[in-house]
Parts: structure tokens; sequence; C-alpha cells
């Protein structure tokens, strides 16, 4: 007998008639003879309508308190889908963050889990029951209600796969697994059976929207596989992908897909000094502001100064240009600005570690578009660019057709 | 310096507006030198919302999946009640139930407080914030979210009121204070000014919608001083109306005021035995059912048998004509049966207490109208009557002239 952890995200649970059909779902799980565990996220649009609220009486309120109003969302939800659950006779419990209890930090708005109470749990699923947990929340040591932040669902199922030491986590959403890049965009983009954890990771992280990069992170620690699902695929034929560790894929690729972001915002400070510890000084006070750095780079200029510019999330540009052009001003910098009107696009692969070259590729790819790179960073299994916003779409379409991603997928080990 | 605790109904934080306005109230209290604890209901609508998506997924699903979902409505507003005051400087923490911690036996649905954990709140207010705690909500020691029932949260203020020794517990809601009877039945009821706790739970408990019978029953019993206060009353030169004990009201006055309710229902067994602990018979597995019983009267009737009636609130009459029509089958009682179109009229006041023929007065002024009289049920000051619904505006209107109510309070003292 299985356990099994399934997260549905706010599409799967957003009318009465939706969690319906994830109770008959889960029941489906059961009957095979699985214990089953599931987290859902708020029923689609509620948090949207719970920020106009905050909005509506206080935009700068602080973290904690809209941690007590967004967490309702996932509450609600979890009494619906149990009682769905009940009305089809079979035995639920419903959990909410602070009840499991989820042991966060006391970060607001985006707290990370310390450590899961699972025994309480544990006396359910052997009573036969299936538990229902309210994902993006958790509970800091003096009972705070805190949330991960959006997306933070998927980290509470991979979390709590991991404390119940489940065999899998089921991520339920909108679309049947991962592919080459996003169908919007590339409308040939293939379905990705099974890629390793290490590619989800660089793929979820470089914005592939079908799960959140702490979940993949989490369960990358703790080699929990994930499998991506829709549940909207009613006769259960479905394809799904399997996200697993890098040893049990046969087929390792060059490119496994292209990866992109548009939320991401360029901010750069010209002319500071060469010195050790101006890096962590730079960043040290953007960090201090809880605002998350994606890619870094830095430049020697001319005469004993650096230039230094790093990527944010674009919702966090203006508040991280205005932490960084006051450093700029005492450290007497030449120039302080940014821009919110860039994107990233980057190519994944574990191949990439055994084959170089690729890089060369790509910025051959782009360069033949007429496609300016303003930044270039690298990994051992991605290589990221970005670019004007404008160009987002030709880049991403350039690339999936110059690397052959439409076509089966070319083995290189 | 006194400690108010406040209690501010679904109207009065039915929008963001309505909620900077309260806000607005509190600091003013604050600023006068107060402590102040804030109790709130969910806004307007918001739990209506919430039962209608119950009902959509299982109407009849478990009452503590309910319970759960139910709390959410209360924690939005405390989130955002919290907001508002720190928009306005003023340092603000919020609570849920769970969080105080209100503890509550398991009841679900209808839970009873057993205890306030009032050590948090204490340190709090003596750091200088206002404390807003969710109403209607608490946890049993399990740590399982309960709710107290609708109206719950009047009965959340006096708790906390009597928890944590408050000087006077403010009930904010959409009317200035007590009247001699429901305004829009007689335009020329005459505010209260001051009546004692007996008259306010006689009052009350027959259906005046001003505050919940549970929570003026918990003043009572630990003499707490209530006011009723209208939130919509912007200048503050209010009226309000202060429920005290007895020994505190100069004016004694025979009949303080005339309280109806039209929720109510009726329902009789005839043939029964007349034997001891007939009443408990019957009355237990209706008791078991969690129905509250409200009158009950008893009549003999011929051969050794008796006729029993009692009314339930309208909404348990189908629930309780089934459990008590099985009984009086196995009884083999003559007839059991029952009239949801019924009203119940009463007269309240300390003033009877000593004077005689208030009663007779009352079927008097009755009997002039042609109303007919279908129960009667007495305490030591009141007398209620249950008429057929469709005389209640009649009975009301003229009893209300009867006793003089729309001129000053005549003292029998």
């Amino acid at each position: 007998m299985a356990l099994i952890v399934q997260k549905y995200g706010g599409t799967s649970v957003g009318s009465a008639e939706r969690i319906q059909a994830v109770a008959d779902r889960i029941i489906r799980w059961k009957e095979k003879g699985n214990d089953v565990v599931v987290v859902v996220s708020a029923m689609s649009g509620e948090t949207n309508r719970l920020i106009d609220l905050i909005k509506a009486v206080n935009p700068r309120g602080s973290a904690r308190e809209q941690d007590v109003i967004l967490s309702t969302g996932e509450q609600v939800t979890i009494g619906l889908l149990a009682m769905a659950l009940e009305s089809k006779n079979c035995p639920a419990k419903s959990y909410t963050g602070s009840q499991v209890k989820v042991l966060t930090d006391n970060s607001f708005s985006k707290a990370r889990i310390m450590d899961i109470e699972d025994s309480a749990m544990r006396q359910d699923l052997d009573d036969g029951k299936v538990i229902i947990v309210a994902g993006f929340q958790g509970a800091d040591e003096n009972g705070n209600i805190t949330t991960l932040g959006r997306g933070g669902s998927d980290t509470t199922a991979v979390a709590l796969a991991v404390a119940l030491k489940a065999d899998e986590c089921q991520i339920y959403t909108d679309v049947d697994g991962v592919y080459t890049t996003d169908p919007r965009v590339v409308p040939n983009a293939r379905h990705i059976p099974k890629l390793s954890l290490e590619e989800m990771l660089e793929m979820a992280s470089q914005g592939s929207k079908v799960l959140q990069i702490r979940a993949v992170e989490f369960a990358h620690k703790y080699n929990m596989p994930i499998r991506v699902l829709s549940s909207f695929d009613e006769d259960e034929q479905c394809k799904s992908t399997l996200v697993t560790r890098e040893e049990d894929i046969m087929e390792k690729v060059l490119v496994r897909g292209v990866a992109f972001n548009r939320d991401e915002a360029q901010l750069t400070v010209t002319g500071v000094p060469d010195e050790p510890g101006i890096a962590f000084k730079i960043l040290g006070p953007i960090s201090d502001a809880n605002i998350e750095v994606d890619m870094i780079v830095q430049n020697m200029g001319s005469d004993n100064t650096t230039d230094f510019t790093f990527t944010v999330h674009r919702n966090e540009y203006e508040k991280a240009k205005e932490i960084l052009c006051v450093f700029a001003d005492e450290m007497g910098a030449r120039t302080c600005g940014g821009d919110n009107k860039i994107a990233k696009v980057s190519i994944v692969g574990v191949g990439m570690r055994s084959h170089a070259g690729v890089a060369r590729d790509m910025f051959e790819i782009l360069a033949n578009e007429g496609i300016n790179i303003r930044m270039i960073s690298t990994s051992e299994i991605k290589v990221s660019v970005v670019v004007d916003e404008k160009y987002l779409e030709l880049a991403v379409r350039s690339l999936h057709e110059g690397f052959g991603l439409e076509n089966e997928a070319k083995s290189v080990a």
C-alpha cells in the first residue's frame, strides 16, 4: 500500500463541481489501496478577492495581518473538500497549517517551513481517513499564522510528502505535465514524460509555471519524486511528467527545454569602488528587505571601479531601486538605475554537463535573429540570457527550433 | 484608565469604509485613555456566502468542517481592522479564536466557551496595542476549530470582558439601544436608556434582536455591564442603552417593554400516560438532537393521560416533529402534531415581581382585540403568550399602547 500526497491548485478546486470531481479522483486513488493526503489551494479568484479587500483597507498593512486574511482562502477549500468526501461516504478530516502543525519561521508572507508535526495525521491515516491540508500556510513558534507566498501550496505538498515519507508527491494542475517550452508560445512544444529534479529545478526557476521552484528544491533535497498531472483529464488515461532523480532517468538529453520568465526587472549600479565585499554591501540591504535576487553579474569597470547588475521580481523593482540608489549615493557610484521591460530566456538540460558548445550555439541562434543579449548567466545544466522583453517570443521560438526540441529528444548519454 | 471591550457586528464592518470608521471610533476611545479590546463579526453577507458554498458542496457535511469554513469570515475582518488601525498609526494585533485561545467544548456549530486564556492579550495591552479578536469562534482542547452559532460574537465579547475584568462591554450594532418594542412594528416605541440585566435577558430571549441571549446570560452571571450603541451614529452624541445590575437602576417599572418572536413553532403531543418522568421522556430525545426548547406547557388530560406542548425554533420544526412523533407512536399517544405559523409576544418588567394583576391586564387587552391565546408562560418578570402569527403586530401594538409605553416610564419602585 502506497502513501500518496496530492496537491490540487486553485483552478482544480475552483467551483463546487470541480471540488466534487477532485473528491471522486481522491476516492479512486483510495480504492486502489493507497493512503491519500491532499493539499489544496484557495479556490481560483479567492486570493485575488482577499487581496482586493486588503488593498481597499490598507495596501501597506503589516504582513502578519495580511497572512491572517490570505490564509482563509485555503481554509475554506479544506472544509469544502472534506465535506465533498463525506458526502461520498469517504471519511476525511481537514487541517489548517496551524493545526498540522506546519511550523515555519516568522517571515510573514514568505515564511519557510522548519518542521512538520506528523503524529496526528498518521493517526488519522491509520483510521482510514483522507487528510486534507491547507496549502500555502503554517504557523510560527508563537502560533502566529504565516503564509509561504504564492505557489506555496506546492511546497506544502512536497514538505508533507517528505515528512510522511510518501511514495510520490502528485501535483495536479491545469496542464498534463512539463513541455519543452510553453505551448502558448511554441505550438509544437513537446510533452516531456520524465525529467530529472535538477532539470525541473532549472525549468521551474526559469519560469516554467508548472511547479514552484521552492517545491522542486525541497523535493530535490530529499529525493522526493514529483508527478505533474492534469486534474481536467477525466478519463485518467493521462499523460504526466515524472520528476525524479537523475540516476533514474536513462535518457540524458543535451537540451531538455526552453524556459523563460517575464516577471523580472534589472537593476544596475555603475562606478562603485572595486573592493572586496562590494557585492555583499550592495546585496545585503536588498536581502534584508526580503527581496529575492535572481541573476547577478559583475563587470570590471575603468579606474578601479566596477559595475554591478542583478535582477529581481518585477513587483519588487521600485522597492529594490529605492534601496539600491540610496546605497549608490552613499558609495559615490556613477549611476544607478534599471529596467523592468526585460525577460529571461534559458536552455536547460543535464547533457550540458558533458558537452561544451551549447552556450555558443545558443548565442549564435539569437544573433541570427538580431536579438541583443543584455546579461548572461550559466550553471552546469543551463544557460540563461536576459533580453529586451519585446524579443521574448522570438527568442523562445528560435531556440526551440534551433535545438530541434519539436522532435523526439536526442539522447546524448 | 478603563478597559473597554467593544463588539462590532457584520453591518458595522460591512465594507472598507465602514471598517475605517470603526478604526476611527476605536482610536477615539483609545485617545481618551482607555485600553480597548475589540471583537468583530464577519463582514455582512460573508457568512451567507460561505453557507452557500457549503450548501453547494454538501448541505449535510459534518459540523466540524462547516466550522472550519464559517470561522474564516471573522478571520478576514480581524486582519482588515488591524490593518486599518495600523494605517492610522495605532498599534494593533489580531487574534483568531484559536490563537487567544477561546477554549470551548466540542459541540461544533453550537460550542460553549469554557475558558479564555488572557495572558497574551494582557501583554499586548501593556504594550499599548489594540487587540482585535475574531468573534463567534474558539477551539476545543484538541485544537479543532469551533463556532458558537450565529450571534456568538456578542458572547465572545462578554466572555472576553469577564475574563479581562473589563469595566464595560460595548455592543455596537445598527440601532442605538433597546426600545420598548420594535419601532418597525410600533413607530412611537420609546428608547430605554437603562434597564436591568434580568429585563434584558427576557427581552433578548423573547426576540428583541439587539443582543443575543447567551451573551446577556453570561453578562448576568458575572455582573458585566453591557452598553448597546449604534456604530452608525458618527457624532457620538449617541443615545445608548446601559444594561446593568438591577441594584444600579433606580427606576423600577411595571412593564419595561413588549418583546416578540416570529421564529417559533409549536409542537403538541396529546394523550400520553400521565406518569412521573414523562416530560423528560418527551424532551430528552429533542435535547439529544441539540434542539433548544423554549416554552413548555403541560395540561392534565382525561383518563390519566396528559397533553404536552412546547415550542422550538422554526428552523428545527420538521426535525423536532419527526423525533416527537416517533416517540408518540411508541408511547401510544393519541395525537402528535404542531404548527409553525405561531408567534410569541411577551411583556417584561422587574416591577412585576411586586405587582400582581399584570398578566390579567395583558389577557384583557388581547381579548379586547379578539386575539386568541394558544399558550401562556410566566416568569417572575415576564408574561409570554403564543398567538397565531397573523395577530402578532396587532398584539404588540395593543399591548404597547395598553401599558402606556409610549409615555415616560412610570416608576413603581
